[in-house]
């Protein structure tokens, strides 16, 4: 047996050397070095266990705590030096404790094989994440509903196929969104629980780590990463929602519609054209919708929670910082976005609606033929298409009036809109008081 | 305007004729028209809600309805017949509405965009949909439930990295697999919330269609298809389960394991080669795990919903019809797949296990150099690696023995096992006592 | 044996029955009878080199050549009619041949596995696929050309980001998705060489069939669907290019950029709103580029095959039919685009670029702060920034002048643009005469 | 202006600070790095060029030509540090320059944007990683062809659906993976011209640089990343095709096959099971193939080359060094798999194939209902399946025979391997012989 492979884990029975690629190839520390608060806390707990079990002294538990305690203490304060060896945190972890204890440091792993330990240690290091980025969302979800609070005066296209649609609130844009997220953050709790499950299950259960239950197959227990690709799942459809918020604003940045403004903080120039000013940071959030999917494993983990971690906070300082122009917004609306009042006119007059829309249409092509705008018709021409006009017709030409008639839950009426940031105002407050 | 344009629900307003191709482009009939019967559904529902609203009186509401029970009639007995202008379910069932009732079918959609509709309709379908699928795939679990109890005594290798590693039974295989099924059934009951939820929250809510809550945003609810894209990773997880499981039985049919045999109805020959028996369904069910991601729109929601649907019953098929070649399992156990067991001797005996790891390592090593079982290295060799083994070593031989020491919660032991079965009997039949 | 095993494949030694699940779903008729063409073509090939070897006489080759005969005749009458048996192309057209002569049909499978035919048909198939799309493509290509011919007079801001960047010919734009075009064209040449391999290399090679090259390891041959996968990411590419363009173009179609109006027959309307012409021709096209990737089976081949070929032809329409807003173009230009012209004013008076570019950058501040256009910034303020600027900075305000000086190869000048339109003239004329 | 804004590339007209989440978001130094030698090399001839139009003096090239080797001499000491402000590669080199020689390094992007730049970069880095690639593909395909020239005599069962087929050469098998290989190296080769396109074509060509051609248009040059998206592709295809072999491998090299035995260098151990030794190499080219699937960016770009860069080495490593089982992989050959033979055993007595595989298969059953050997059937049994059966059939039971018959180019007789053989190692030196 070559001497240097004496410190591999599989040392006994190994006579080659490894290949350098290979070794590299296999190796993951690079990435899973972040799991390492993860890793301590899981041994601390497996040590307790063993020594409750018989399978460890008193002794020995306590020299392999104070142990661990110390290598905990190397990796706060930044001064823990991974090796040529250490192949993973799990090696790296149990080499240095080594170092510091010797033999006892040895019994750590009775019972436990590196699979067991990496499916624990990757199940708190998640749980913690997922804390992190729920709060990050609610932060988010808050700052669009208080800014839909205090602009909801303003009227601005709804846009359908990117063509101007029906007016509406601003603020009912910005809480259409809002939902998504909202539905985000409470899908995050449901895998949460997913995550949350002891894999350990065949030998111990222990209090201090907080799991909420424990696994059924300890074959399915360690081998199984669905909860990775859960959370990778949602990962994708959250950064979908946003890059969808993100493709709007985008246009709404454009000079063509410069309904809004972002902030220098969030925008980036040209090295070679002096006036430009680019909604970057919209840009990235757009362009990372796609890069989430694809992989399941743990490496795609970590980065997935990076891009969402920053994209959340770079998506709650854009929206909270963004300056609305009303007079862009309300100068997009166009009395041809009325057509569909035009037709309920018509139908409160007991006109079938399909009939309706159809006399709306012609209407729409006499004015569009005429050059003029739809509110523009004479009232003899709209007589042409349907004699059931008549001179109070020119009450549909009011987009305050429109936007106002859709007052039922989730319209875009004032009524309706307070009552959605009301729902929000409660439904984050409960957030809050979760544990 | 050309008349040939009256038909098309923009009729007013359009003056060219549509490129054929783009039409056939655009239409989704080929495939939507699997909602007829949500869609009418939702339509009966809809006209109802007008008429509370004033919208159409008693009458045109009646005629309404006895119009959609006659397209009802036809779609059930195969009889509707779909025409060129038909492009989705929702215009192919309004215009044949039209043909029965005349004039008031045009009542129908007041108030109600395409979208709306298209929304309501997804919803219901996919619901009713969900709820296929989760007794299939009860039945599929229920199958492997009963196998696994029944086979309880079969002892076979457990492989990791397709390598023998320690014994197991068969049943603790099965059971590991059904683990994985039963998480995708909770999951399919959590969408199935997330599907009902009634879209038209902004107008009615009707209480025949049985939806669970309304959404709270107008513009989010008919624009979303989240319900769709967690429905479909759904899928791809439960069929990634399936693969998994296709998978090891695709080896455990290989000749060179021979541990299954499929019956001739899972198999399949070849044209060239006479003695050929492949694991086709097998192969199926495996190919089938990257089919279902990627495309987020209503046809792949269909495709996936047949594949699922399919692969459910096939699996179950393949499960109960397969015979387990019990000589086959346990010839292939070997003592090598104890030296974990040796390395806990010493444990037992006070050495760190790390160590006794090692000492077990350099145990297979003298057996292979030898050419030997690693049960037939005589005690006087055992000991050149450690003093501490002695005649009692040789209780360490017994595949049984090996087994049942694993008898926490979810491990291997006859009584993980049985108690494995009995939670999964408990859990089954909770789960057909919901409504 | 059950009888109605008889007429399987494999039907000597199976004795069960078949799980009729199981049989559809492995049944690939429902798609593959598209390459009943291709499948009669090989086979008649192939029964020549059986007889040239020997291996069936004269007078069998002859009844089997007619009864193929009968059997494309009823094909392309659309006459044939699919058995519950046919699970694909392949037995279907055998079955129908032994219908027609009786047991030589037997014959004409001697050597060739099924594997073989599926090889050589699809290789046959998708070589025909592939030179109907390459027409198509250049048919696109053409269209753009010549309207760059003929609007090269129109200017227009390029964008970057989405915002206005520097003036170029509308022209150039054309062409610059006519550049990704031409590569795709190109790219699908090399694929065909690709595809038109013999697969059956190990047996006979038919001239009749047109192949290229014979492959090289007959394990590979069978096996390998590369040429699949590489026309799969070819299409995923060719549409990603025009899904790009479509991009574009739906932006250039909103009311706010009024640059480009689509033809009715290129637009839908809404079933609720009577005003609403939207761009569903460019939004079909640029939802397709997510669609293409992912599976790599034979039945993605048809559906990428069929989105492909419409998607050509719906671009084509719409390039050839949309209406271009020349003074919304035009208008769209202002003096703040000129600022690198303004930056380039400076370097050609002696200062480094990057000095310069910061120079610019602050007359455009100060052209903001004082909200007027940077052209109308005094002399004296200029001077400001940089005592280099003097009274002939008047000249860098003419956008005809800035575009004009992007004069080398592949630039926005009038005589740049009339070289790519005489370069891709060429081209199409070189490519409309290979074979 | 904020005065630490002063040195971004926009400084002009910023007034706000950059949110540091967005900076860092937003920067790309931690990977793009790998192109500094590349990001030099095109500096370099751009101020070659800049000189030659005009746009800079004599002095102030060798000025920048100096500064920039001065740049080029810390990188490849090691000594480059990078700073805070250094958002990407060029703006670091960029940044250096200027504390090199001052002012005149402002002058070496005139004319350039930064897209330009990136583009130039991004074709000369890549364009020297795939000769590296394909460097490293040679060296795979030729030590699987002397390989499979070495070991020539092994027989083996070939396989297909994972059941045991025909008897074959095992160098078929190995010869099967080099052709995929090769065709990669070719299909390389055609990227590597797409890639050497110079993007700067609307400025300037330059001969030290090496590009075979110039782009056609320049909205095309620096937007466009086809060359990037088709070396990706080519990854995939390249490393699915390495874990398609590698999937071969685990199979053989499990305890039920023994066909192969890695060497310890490429195998790891258990931290659990002292006797464990897994194909962790193989496992890891597996499981490889999904990975480089998905992203089309620079960073996947350099992710996938080192993916691939690894991958070919360690399967060199393993193809050099497994070690082969013959009298394994003699033993499963069974007379089962000489079904086939026997049907053309009887066609060669004028049975028509479709039949002659029906009577094979019907003494494949007899055998399996007897449970003895294919080739221990009697005639007299043989004769009740067909009167054609008489005792020549013994010449059937003839492995070696049966592997010579496939005689035909790309069959398994040693004459067409030696061919293949002979094929390649003709195709490998004109491969080392091209530039």
């Amino acid at each position: 047996m070559a001497s240097s492979e004496g410190n591999k884990l599989w040392g006994g029975r190994f006579v080659g050397n490894t290949d350098p690629i290979m070794e590299k190839f296999n190796a993951s520390i690079a990435y899973d070095q972040r799991m390492w608060e993860a890793d301590i806390k899981g041994s601390k707990a497996y040590v307790k266990a063993l020594q409750k079990a018989g399978l460890v002294t008193q002794n020995e538990m306590e020299q392999i705590l104070t142990g661990l305690d110390k290598v905990f203490d190397e990796w706060s304060k930044g001064e823990f030096k991974i090796k040529p060896g250490d192949e993973d945190i799990h090696t790296a972890n149990e080499r240095r404790l080594k170092e510091f204890i010797g033999d006892p440091a040895g019994k750590l792993h009775t019972g436990r094989s590196r699979n067991d330990q990496v499916a624990t240690d990757t199940r708190l290091w998640l749980r913690d994440a997922i804390n992190t980025l729920k709060e990050l969302a609610l932060q988010l979800i808050s700052t669009m509903v208080e800014r839909a609070a205090v602009e909801i005066e303003i009227l601005c296209p709804g846009y359908t196929h990117m063509q101007r649609a029906q007016p509406i609130r601003w603020s009912h844009w910005i809480l259409s969104h809002a939902v998504a997220l909202s539905r985000d953050v409470e899908r995050l709790e449901d895998i949460r629980k997913h995550v949350n499950v002891m894999p350990l299950g065949s030998f111990f259960h222990s209090p201090e780590l907080k799991f909420d239950s424990i696994s059924i197959n300890s074959m399915d227990a360690t081998g199984q990463r669905d909860f990775v690709a859960e959370f990778l799942f949602w990962a994708s459809m959250c950064i979908t929602h946003l890059s969808k918020m993100a493709e709007d604003l985008i246009l709404y940045s454009t000079k063509e519609f410069s309904f809004i403004t972002l902030t220098d903080a969030y925008s980036t120039g040209s090295s070679l054209m002096p006036q430009k000013k680019n909604a970057d940071s919209l840009e990235l959030i757009r362009s990372k919708a796609g890069r989430v999917f694809g992989r399941e494993d743990k490496e795609a983990m970590f980065d997935t929670y990076d891009t969402v971690h920053a994209v959340l906070q770079v998506t709650t300082g854009v929206i909270s910082t963004l300056k609305v122009n009303q007079p862009a917004m309300e100068g997009a609306l166009s009395p041809d976005m009325l057509a569909t009042d035009l037709a309920y006119h018509l139908v409160r007059k007991g006109m079938p609606f399909r009939e309706a829309h159809s006399c709306a249409g012609k209407a729409v092509y006499i004015a569009e033929s005429k050059n003029i705008h739809l509110s523009q018709i004479t009232v003899e021409d709209l007589q042409t298409v349907s004699p059931l006009f008549d001179k109070d017709v020119s009450s549909v030409w009011d987009y305050n009036r429109s936007v106002e008639q859709y007052s039922a839950p989730g319209g875009t009426a004032r009524s309706s809109i307070t009552a959605q940031i009301e729902h929000f105002r409660t439904w984050l407050q409960a957030q809050k008081q979760k544990p």
